[in-house]
């Protein structure tokens, strides 16, 4: 078994993140940390810390970016994926993929430097699924 | 301000509670708890608890629920919402409106009783937010 523990933070696609983040400042009080830039997935991003979980903003600095397609069919932005942790993401997705579950795209980083993947939403209850490994 | 304290959960839409509830077993070895039906709201509903903040699954039983209209364009089921904890959904629905941010639809309760509201997507960066009252 993939060994979850616990969200991680809930992404929502932007296409202007200082915007998104004086918005979500403006209207719900909540405030968004630093920019950090991503060259290997293409984007750029931005987390809110609600304490027990995090909001995560991204905007594509690449037009082949998966965020920019999103962006495409969703121009004010939205609901992209939420992302889960787990302890070891190599024995996460051998279970996922003994499960019947594909991969979208390849592992990566993220801006922390932690292991990341994606799964395939036709997978996985149509919801894009992102795994964190993340040692505590 | 809306005093946000945390984030609840994130919502699913899926056409099939327990096909959904299985499919999380046996892909990513998380459970969802017992069955529970909101009329209020047309729909039922199962939460999967990660620990610091849950996976609400959510399957309308009215052709007139949002959730309903949501799985007309998304049939496989997707992402639906995020949910924020607030200690006074007054004072936070005060607060939102003086921010230019309107309701979507009127406040209600949740299947624990607690009072909910959802915010219009158009006026949150294109994703639909709920608040939900908690008192800790």
């Amino acid at each position: 078994m993939p060994n979850i523990k616990g969200l991680s933070h809930v992404a929502i696609a932007v296409p202007d993140l200082e915007a998104a983040a004086q918005a979500l400042a403006a209207k719900l009080g909540i405030n968004a940390g630093p920019i950090k830039e991503n060259p290997q997935q293409g984007v750029r991003l931005s987390y809110v810390d609600l304490g027990n979980a995090r909001i995560e903003l991204i905007q594509p600095i690449s037009p082949d970016s998966p965020i920019a397609k999103f962006l495409e069919r969703n121009p004010a932005g939205g609901l992209h994926h939420v992302c889960f942790n787990t302890e070891d993401l190599d024995v996460a997705l051998a279970a996922v993929t003994q499960a019947g579950v594909r991969q979208a795209g390849k592992a990566g980083l993220n801006v922390h430097g932690d292991r990341i993947a994606f799964l395939n939403p036709k997978d996985v209850l149509g919801a894009l699924v992102e795994l964190e490994e993340k040692h505590e």
